[in-house]
């Protein structure tokens, strides 16, 4: 890949996700993960590896517009026909591509097949680790209204495997466990390096708010226990 | 005050709130924080500081339906009135409720100036503090669509003074320095304990972002250096 035909990559994403600003940056954290991580596969090949990463969220914009879509259905064809018609790259490389954007999305029964694929899919999943998936799953609980947290009726925080949804029961039970299932070594040693800022964050979260519940709610009976009312 | 007119109080700042549940998860860490903190000022007038504390944010409906208003100025009306109509207190504690309602809100010109006014302001204050604080503000960057960092031409991380907007920038500027326009000495320890999380959060994010870019761009350099275009 020559400089010409990264811009021309990165102009055609850039184009996609013109109201998207915030996932372009995504875009670009992803595509430098998956550079970092391929130079450590040496088997790699890196002209695939950098086309997809660029193009994986190239179809957002179309499922942001019929919530029936997949976007890695949809940019998996968008980056086969862009390579092909505009770029003129063979059906092998543009097919190759096209593979990776598909399965960079999880879903149990479309697993990444390629060296290129999984380094892709891992690059992706990276994004929500550490510090970085803590802002993003904050970032996204507030674009759709969900609750930092649920209390049951006793005021206990709910974070367990069947509790309604919420950010700390999320992280609990979705976002912790990703580094479990990455395929390259390079990925779960940078996932590794990445966690402990994330657990971190969930613990001090919880521990303020269960901290906060305690000591009001034994001031809160004090209070009305001094004016008689028990 | 007693049960029924703590509930009475409850109920009507739960009516106001109905359709902002996250404010009233908000409201019920305030109420809590700023009984604690009047636990460790024998001074306080206790039942002011908890009507006060539950009514803060009654007036945030009326500013999401017209933002010219300040919730601060219609919040303190609507306890004021409440609190004389409906639960016949006298025009001096009502007052008082108005008050410390009417100078929650940071405002220069309008500082809290009672004890128990301070207390409400420190037990809000407190809640952009620590993991909480960052949880927050994330929240309102996914509603208001502000981005986690923005870059200079040269990939740099904008977090100076006179950065443009961002999560990170907000952090370094305002967030971090919260703790220092407290006033009581309990809700300055609370901020202390509560200010590593929120420090190494920001740290940890930053690291992520700027170990990403420059690894990313040092291996972009050498593919296409690889393919002759250098």
């Amino acid at each position: 890949m020559d400089r010409a035909e990264f811009q021309a990559i990165e102009g055609y994403m850039l184009q996609q996700m013109a109201d998207m600003a915030h996932d372009a940056q995504h875009v670009y954290r992803v595509f430098y993960t998956a550079l970092d991580i391929a130079g450590w596969e040496t088997e790699a090949r890196r002209d695939i590896v950098a086309a997809a990463a660029l193009l994986h969220d190239v179809g957002r914009a179309a499922q942001a517009r019929d919530p029936a879509l997949c976007h890695a259905q949809v940019g998996a064809e968008m980056a086969y026909r862009f390579l092909t018609r505009e770029l003129g790259w063979d059906e092998g490389r543009a097919g190759h591509v096209r593979a990776c954007v598909l399965t960079h999305r999880f879903r149990s029964d479309r697993p990444p097949e390629s060296l290129e694929a999984k380094i892709v899919f891992d690059a992706d999943k990276l994004d929500v680790t550490g510090a970085m998936g803590i802002a993003r799953t904050l970032l996204y609980a507030g674009q759709t209204d969900e609750p930092l947290y649920r209390l049951d009726g006793e005021g206990r925080v709910l974070v367990d495997a069947d509790s309604p949804s919420s950010f700390l029961q999320e992280y609990n039970f979705k976002l912790r466990g990703i580094a479990g299932g990455l395929y390259t070594r390079r990925a779960r040693e940078l996932a590794r390096g990445r966690q402990k800022a994330a657990d971190d964050f969930y613990g001090a979260l919880l521990a303020e708010v269960t901290g906060s519940l305690e000591r009001g709610r034994a001031a809160l009976d004090g209070l009305l226990r001094e004016t008689g009312d028990f």
